[in-house]
């Protein structure tokens, strides 16, 4: 793939701004933000995720107009700017929000690649959006059409803050990766709106108040990246911190029932809850505020200890799209919206940023790879909201946004765009620097380039991650006489590694990892070659024992990857009554030939017969076993990200084993 | 207790019927039914069910109006009468219905026992209710209020003729009761005006429509039967029929996916499926239809195998109120309506009804001493509209209709007066008698009536049970030379059982059971006394092993009984660490002082203790099991039905095992 850009790489900041971004990632670092590290340029040019990638550029991405036409979105925005006549179209009053989101989405990818035709598409909507703006900067096409222009009467379900927050992440990105200030200035009239009428008590504002979902406070701080104006970073510490005190009537579900510098654990509807702590870590990264620093490291802890499924899935409940109790982790009823995946990763990623430590980046490879990558079929045309971690055999579905069948779009249409998004800008999530060096967070065929006070390093990745394990790293740029720091994420799911530095080799015990970090010191020169070797042996993971859903089962892993059982690939009868053989060896298998090429394990067990127990399916437990074991069978299991992309069928991530 | 008012048992036909009713139940046998069993009068007099029926009596029942009135629902019978002026109150189209069930279960408590005071207000609600029918007969408050008196636009969710139905079973119940003619006469003039407008294409009829939520079916089986009009039961046919062809737009939620007679199993909203299929039970009793008969039985046969809680608990999922696929039975996430317990009680004594079968009597026993009682507390003043089988240590709430927690009253408060009908109707369920003898399906102390082709027989029952197993049987009526055969219903949960006639004692082998049933045949005379002793020792169930969600845990259950870990008997840490020692022995302790006096039974175990292991619950299954076993407790356990009667805590009815 092409280089980016230049003019995207160091779009100049605005005239007036004292910005000092450091890429063109989506999270930036303020002037004085208190980061432990700065996000590095990244390039992914081949491998795994650059073909994931390629389907997004050129099949979800080049859908997206014509979807939001059919839906009704563009329709909405030409009805409220007067140019048509008609009914507003749509169920939500949220709709408007798939339109930013995409140009989100269309502008990162213009950021790494130009394209006429893209850039037509991005411009005519920049526009339709620009007409569909009121003149004081106000700009929602549900209270403009539907309410009869009724302002912020309805903050615990209206969503105006928060499309007005993906309004305000999508002209960031169309700033930062065109340079062009027409969706800003739309952007920045809104934002200026908003702080002209809500504040504090006594602060002279109109209302104080915030809206049931977050999203406006990480753009605001995006906003601020960009323009400067410290006014929105103001804005947006005010409206996190008015969260938990009962301004939306004390609910969880809002994240409104206790403030998160009180919180001891995550709650109510996910996506909330993680764009909330999102804006969190922003705002400790750029003022220092030490608890909310505290109370992020706290809840993030809370929630991959108790509240996160193997595939980095996240929400437990169907009805309100919430956090369970802890340890509620089921599989069928899993909830893990794609959108919960993608919050997750931008919430860790801002984590990252602000403590250094590895572990948040643990997890996003595991979300990336496998909670969120599950959320758009192979050929990325189409989707799942929810991710369930089991489908039985003979599995009723009843359709709509919460079915585990992929569906073409949603009523509720917030997760494509949010992949396409995410999808579109990886590379901003995948290394940073500080002034020792650079820190290579995730692996893929690419190129890296941090900045130690003004000087670039840059390495090169050779990979074919996470197929396989070894990660060939070139030194490309580096001071002559200034050494620093590689530092290699070693994930925490490997127990088993070897690096190579020239020609000495060493393994864990003689190149220990701290923190997850390996860190090689070095006074490096160009062309230096360091090879990783990660070992990715298949394993069987089991769940800590309070995990009720998992008792008695193991799950198939190797590297990042989460594996599942699909009825496709296990035929002779259903999934429900398999066995795994713990005992027996796991086998690998690369199947060039199978969903754009995957790598399978193959295990060993048996299928359960179960003789018929008459109507009632509970009998003593001193009993005989109902039914006897069928003889040895092969369990084929795919990597969880490409289920559901083949036949209806039974899918299956944890096995029993007796 | 009194015995019955004569005027309920043999309230007479209505003139020019041809009504053949046989017991005051709300379920009788229409001229030409084809029941293999028809109901018997019963009496409870003392015991475990009359301790709840005192209660509901004394205090559920007689705080009925003052919770109608401040909720509302009497409020807008007066609006719609014309009577004051103000707004409607409540959430829902459905809230008549409260109203309704109210007035039924009032009205069985008035046929067995005469109150004053509560006929008192009876007759002041009836009133209410018939000032607020419309001149052709029509009746929806909402309706007339809300919607300005359009009708039946909205059958999907409407729930126009679910009200219909639920005034027409209190009218029946009324007129039993009462012999008063009043709401009867509403009820039919809505059951016209209702048959004037619905019908088959071509029937002349405006509507050819069908109610997203089934009960006016078999409401107009009872006033068929308790009126002789055949076009009811007509009316009814059509109904039922008329299900699953897409009125409804095809959904499984509304029972219109497929039509009951091709089905294969029970889906979508638990109480509206079982409500359908108690209808196609009475229509066929009423007519002879063997396709519908077939499909009762082999739904009712799907139902227990493969989507019924240990309890009885029916619906799997908070979201939609549904079945979920077979074996997906959650504990903590199970929805179990205690409406829906109702609903299998009355779709279950149908079958029985219908096919003679005492496994219908078997799973109404379950579900009434567990999923169904557990709906109330036992002060009698607060309720559960879910019946989790699991509620975690530090379970956080949301409160509203689907907590864990009882509550006074619901904003949607179908459960409470639906408790109270059944409660107050409890004799209707007990015995049956055909030509042969008398059954005995559920033992209670008290007095059972049957009817062998109009010679009558009745015997009365001692017994302490659920709490011991000795069943004390004598006969009080008998004609003198005729033989007849009392049949004993010998629960299937029981795996060892004696009976005494007389003198004689028999053991299982010498008195079998064949297929449910005891069958004593002799020629009795009065004073003959019976003894069945079933054996009671406290036992350990295992479930499916499809049942993934209790994968390596058992249940404790003695007699009809299942059984509950509560926090507050189980003190020093939590109950999600809990193990159960099933190889240790189970003892059992009565404890009058408990919870109203229940025998408790205690088992052995021990506590998990989890060492911190980092931010990940995952980790390799090869690995050491997390944690250490705490030394050797004693686990109390209560009946399921009584918890939540105490401080908020932990609950588990399913334990691990290792």
């Amino acid at each position: 793939m092409p280089r980016p850009r230049s003019a995207a790489l160091s779009s100049p900041a605005p005239a007036g701004s004292d910005q000092a971004g450091t890429s063109t990632g989506p999270v930036r670092l303020g002037p004085g933000a208190k980061a432990a590290l700065a996000p590095a340029a990244a390039e992914v040019r081949a491998g795994f995720w650059s073909t994931r990638r390629e389907v997004n550029a050129r099949i979800s991405l080049p859908q997206g107009p014509d979807l939001l036409e059919s839906a009704g979105n563009l329709h909405n925005l030409r009805l409220a700017a007067g140019a048509v006549e008609g009914e507003f179209r749509g169920a939500y009053p949220f709709v408007d929000t798939d339109v930013y989101k995409w140009l989100e989405a269309a502008s990162w990818q213009l950021a790494k690649e130009p394209s006429g035709g893209l850039e037509t598409e991005v411009e005519r909507i920049v526009s339709l959006v620009a007409d569909a703006q009121q003149p004081d900067g106000y700009l929602n096409t549900w209270f403009q059409l539907v309410k009869g222009g009724e302002r912020y009467k309805d903050l615990r379900w209206g969503h105006e803050l928060y499309c007005a927050g993906h309004l305000i992440q999508a002209a960031v990105a169309h700033h930062r990766a065109t340079g062009r200030p027409q969706l800003l200035d739309v952007a920045r009239k809104f934002a200026d709106h908003i702080d002209s009428v809500f504040g504090l008590p006594g602060s002279g504002k109109e209302i104080d108040g915030i809206d049931g979902h977050p999203e406006v406070e990480t753009a605001l701080v995006e906003l601020y990246r960009e323009t400067g104006k410290r006014r929105y970073l103001e804005l947006a510490g005010y409206f996190v911190d008015r969260f938990g005190h009962g301004l939306l009537g004390g609910e969880a579900y809002c994240q409104d029932r206790v403030p998160l510098r009180e919180a001891d654990t995550v709650e109510g509807h996910a996506v909330r809850q993680l764009y909330l702590l999102a804006a969190a870590a922003d705002l400790a990264t750029e003022t220092g505020d030490a608890e909310l620093r505290a109370a992020g490291e706290r809840l993030w802890r809370a929630m991959t200890t108790t509240k996160t499924h193997l595939t980095g899935g996240l929400g437990a409940h169907h009805d309100e799209e919430d956090f369970g109790d802890p340890y509620e982790l089921p599989n069928e009823r899993a909830y893990c919206e794609t959108c919960a995946a993608i919050a997750s990763v931008q919430w860790s990623w801002r984590m990252a940023l602000l403590t250094g430590e590895a572990r948040y980046s643990d997890l996003i490879e595991r979300t990336l790879y496998n909670g969120f990558l599950a959320g758009v079929s192979l050929d990325g045309e189409r989707w799942l909201y929810v991710n369930p971690l089991q489908v039985r055999d003979g599995h009723t579905d009843p359709g709509g946004d919460q079915s585990a069948r992929r569906t073409r779009w949603f009523r509720c249409a917030c997760c494509p765009p949010n992949v396409m998004r995410l999808l579109a800008s990886l590379e901003h999530y995948l290394a940073t620097s500080d002034t020792g060096g650079l820190q290579i967070h995730q692996y893929t065929t690419g190129h890296y380039t941090g900045d130690l006070d003004g000087t670039p390093v840059a390495v090169s990745v050779e990979t074919e991650y996470p197929w396989q394990g070894a990660i060939s790293l070139t030194v490309e740029e580096t001071p002559a006489d200034r050494p620093w720091t590689l530092s290699l994420r070693v994930p925490q799911w490997c127990a088993e590694y070897r690096v190579r530095c020239g020609d000495t080799e060493y393994d864990q015990h003689d190149a220990p990892v701290a923190d997850g970090w390996l860190r090689l010191e070095r006074a490096w020169a160009p062309g230096d070659r360091i090879v990783l070797e990660l070992a990715l042996a298949p394993r069987l993971t089991a769940a800590d024992p309070r995990v009720d859903a998992v008792r008695g089962c193991v799950a198939i892993e190797r590297g990042p990857l989460v594996y599942c059982l699909e009825q496709v690939d296990n035929p002779g009868g259903g999934l429900d009554d398999i066995v795994l053989n713990r005992t027996a060896p796991l086998a690998v298998r690369h199947r060039p030939d199978l969903l754009g090429g995957v790598t399978t394990v193959v295990a060993s067990g048996h299928r359960r017969r179960i003789a018929d127990a008459g109507w009632w399916p509970y009998a003593s437990a001193d009993s005989e076993a109902p039914g006897t074991d069928g003889p040895p069978i092969e369990l084929t299991a795919i990597p969880y990200y490409a289920w559901a992309n083949r036949q209806d069928g039974g899918m299956r991530v944890w096995l029993p084993t007796s």
